[in-house]
């Protein structure tokens, strides 16, 4: 995966996880978001620290703590530490929405 | 720096390194050419792995192994081993090219 806007998956019922970098230390991941969002009533919680941008597209990010909803846009990134519950509320329905990830082992 | 494409330095005389995420086994940067290049005959050589990606604009990497150039354009992006010597050949002139940058701990 040279470029992370080529070759979307098709199937745009699901989201698509596709790490494309794995070191001791970090991976990196591109998810493609067709309008999905996180399962009502769930929450991620992770052992390990998130950093997230999104390249393309859009979407709501909702931080447990105090509620808050960060509306991301192409270029927008956030940390999210390890155990920080959070979910994607929603993602753009019009066009896919391409996040970058990276994940960090816990220390 | 909530927004990587936004608050681009005003001075285009320089390459910009802003290092908005520090961890311990990681650090994120973001970097902005305005149509520099790797002085002349230098290398980066350095004791960490890089990934770098290009968010915005055009830029040559060149690899010392084996003479590669990459075309690095938006979405590409490229993981230099540690002590893999690099050097950008060129940036675009016409417009900022912005770099994002994670730099890996030696493990």
């Amino acid at each position: 995966m040279k470029n992370l806007f080529a070759g979307l998956p098709d199937d745009q019922t699901q989201e698509h996880f596709q790490e494309f970098l794995a070191l001791p230390g970090a991976k990196l991941e591109r998810i493609v978001s067709y309008g999905q969002s996180t399962p009502e009533g769930e929450w991620y919680d992770q052992d390990w620290g998130e950093w997230v941008m999104v390249l393309q597209g859009e979407a709501g990010l909702l931080l447990e703590q105090d509620h808050t909803l960060i509306h991301m846009k192409p270029g927008d990134q956030y940390f999210l530490p390890a155990n920080c519950r959070h979910r994607v509320e929603w993602t753009l329905e019009e066009q896919p929405t391409i996040w970058l990830a990276l994940h960090l082992k816990a220390d």
